[in-house]
């Protein structure tokens, strides 16, 4: 490579810095750019199967992909380090041990847990993070269960508490539902001693959803034994209780787990963009505001939806979409043209809820229920794993095999 | 059954109590003895495979056994509860929900730690105890393992301390030199930073074993990189760390296991039974002294070899042979006759030290290693299986299957 190669480099091997990198390399000839991919571990993870591992429904690995499985090596700079800083007046990023220059950066670091100053949460609860933190929530709820016939008074190490019934929170405590039989089997545990509560301050789960899904989602999992404290604030949370509600109630609990709010990586606040709720009010091209070379993709952003004022919610869907958008633009920027505007193509939603169970809308808001909702998102699942890696990728990690 | 029947009660369903249940059902038809067998747990597992669930080297349910799979329920009453006391002037046993009385009572209620009073063991030590202790080792250890990418300046969560290098210590650290690779690769950890270091007051491994294949075993152990403090005594035994030797050492770990002594269950001696050293001794046909009809069998009691003054090493051999000698004398005392005086009649001894590895001694004291002697280790646990339930029960949980 040629010194005079523009530089992109890309911050964050998730949905949108996977999909930037993947359309990059297929956009530009070897010598037009040098693309440079740089990530805290050497895989990439699946955060929508993330509940999955956490409640340990599902085969860990097979939830994480090796960066070098699906990037090309010849044509990518895979950088294995921690970002620390970004110095966009240098236009250059600071890691942990080694310092990269860019003509165009694109930030997809992903989010972090946003825990609105509630007392104890921070220290106290676990998240759905990242692929080690849900790992470590699977196997604290196992070690939990192991506890129970080895302490006196100690009901409480079967209860699990999650706070949050937006997709994450709804998505675990389904998958929850599916594995607690299974843990009881294991320790000898009978059923009825372990409880799943899952506490949302809103009045109903999935707030901003469609409310016949929501409220068949909640009744599939109300049969499941999954209890709901809704309209219920967490006002405090310690080691090994929460305290909820306006007569601050006192549930103790083994575990407690914060699905209720994400933020953008807290290293972009940190490097000077400003935040609104947490991120980055991207222009309608995907770019920082003032700042020409910078894109922000993914959980660390907010696009405006121009149809109703609104942003987009965040999702797997949106980050993947608006990695085409990214990389048609930094063509634009390298070899003049229009940049393009951002415009998301719902596809649907689909929400699982543990086993069999799933809800959601596809197309033109067509409602899915129970298996037939289960498979299409299966069918979602496996369209990322082909967009990423082709038939083959399917075949390793996808979750519905037609052959 | 009459009331008139003699009663004969059997506490502990370990190899003792099974094996002294098994034969008594062999001995007498069904209108001669009631026969009762109570249990804390309607399970029996096999004490000498707890070393393998404790490091997750087997599948937990394979050493353990319903009972009433193996043990006829039409001929014997069990009873699925926990011994509080005996009453030995009143003949009559306690129970959590229950009162029982005996005419012939065998005691079998196997071991529970000994920590002699070592600062901190009883508190912040596991051991390998029982079936669900077991299993909560397996489970803390791998949740360390868990926690390690998790929080920072944590490495001594990888450290396992155990202490003690007699047949458990040594058995135990050699599951874990082949769990802990496995392990690693789970949770993307570099091998070289975990510790499994084993501790003994004593000079050597195996006190009273042969020396040569001590030796074996603790070069083979070595070799898969455990750590030996010999001569050296465990001070203190804190939450995160143990404090050893003369100079105080400190040394910090997440797990702490403690195999360096057991005692007769804490029942018998708060029953009124005399203890040396942890047991009581009991006379050579194996009754308590000064009781007519109470047998004291297995980890409980110490059996005095009359060759050289010494009691018996307890093991689950000499455990299933006093059950042979218990059934009878019991036959003895009921239709008249001489009670028989127990004699060891020692098959040999063979230490697993993991995956392929193991030695000991058989017959003659001939010398075995390696696979040859983890062919012998698998054959005597399977002669177990076979003596309490027939091919069977070997097919279904023996370790070696020769078809």
């Amino acid at each position: 490579m040629t010194a005079n190669k523009p530089k992109v480099v890309i911050l964050g091997a998730g949905y949108a810095g996977m999909m930037t990198t993947k359309r990059l390399t297929q956009k530009f000839g070897t010598e037009e750019v040098e693309i440079t991919l740089v990530n805290k571990h050497n895989y990439h993870y699946q955060t929508t199967w993330l509940h999955e591992v956490a409640a340990g429904t599902i085969e860990p690995n097979r939830s994480r992909i090796m960066i070098s499985d699906v990037i090309d090596t010849k044509r990518v700079n895979l950088v294995h380090d921690t970002v620390v800083e970004i110095k966009k007046d240098e236009q250059r990023v600071v890691l942990e041990n080694d310092e990269l220059e860019y003509d165009y950066l694109v930030i997809a670091l992903g989010f972090e847990k946003a825990t609105f100053g509630i007392p104890g949460m921070e220290e106290n609860a676990f998240s759905i993070e990242s692929f080690d933190k849900s790992r470590l929530i699977c196997e604290h709820i196992e070690y939990q269960f192991s506890r129970y016939k080895n302490e006196e008074g100690n009901d409480h190490l079967l209860t699990i508490v999650v706070g949050g019934a937006g997709f994450t929170g709804i998505e675990f405590v389904g998958e929850l539902a599916e594995r607690v039989p299974e843990l009881c089997k294991k320790y000898d545990i009978d059923k009825r001693n372990v409880r799943i509560i899952n506490i949302e301050a809103a009045p109903s789960i999935l707030p901003g959803f469609d409310e016949e899904l929501a409220d068949y989602a909640r009744k599939s999992l109300e049969f499941r034994d999954v209890e709901f404290k809704l309209g219920t604030m967490i006002k405090e949370c310690k080691a090994d209780r929460v305290i909820v509600g306006d007569d601050e109630e006192e549930i103790k609990t083994g575990t407690i787990v914060w699905t209720g709010g994400v933020q953008a990586n807290s290293i972009v606040g940190n490097s000077g963009f400003e935040l609104t709720k947490g991120r980055v009010t991207v222009d309608s091209d995907l770019r920082a505001p003032g700042h020409e070379n910078i894109f922000i993709l993914g959980d660390c952003s907010w696009v405006m939806d121009e149809e109703n004022g609104r942003p987009y919610p965040p999702t797997a869907q949106l980050a993947m979409q608006e990695a085409d958008t990214c990389a048609n633009n930094i063509a634009a920027l390298l070899y003049g043209g229009q940049l393009e505007d951002f415009v998301f193509d719902h596809k649907g939603t689909v929400a699982s809820l543990g086993g069999k169970h799933a809800m959601g809308t596809v197309f033109d808001d067509k409602k899915l229920y129970g298996v037939t909702a289960k498979a299409m998102k299966n069918v979602i699942d496996d369209r990322y794993l082909f967009l990423l890696g082709g038939p083959r990728l399917v075949l390793r990690k996808g979750k519905f095999r037609p052959f």
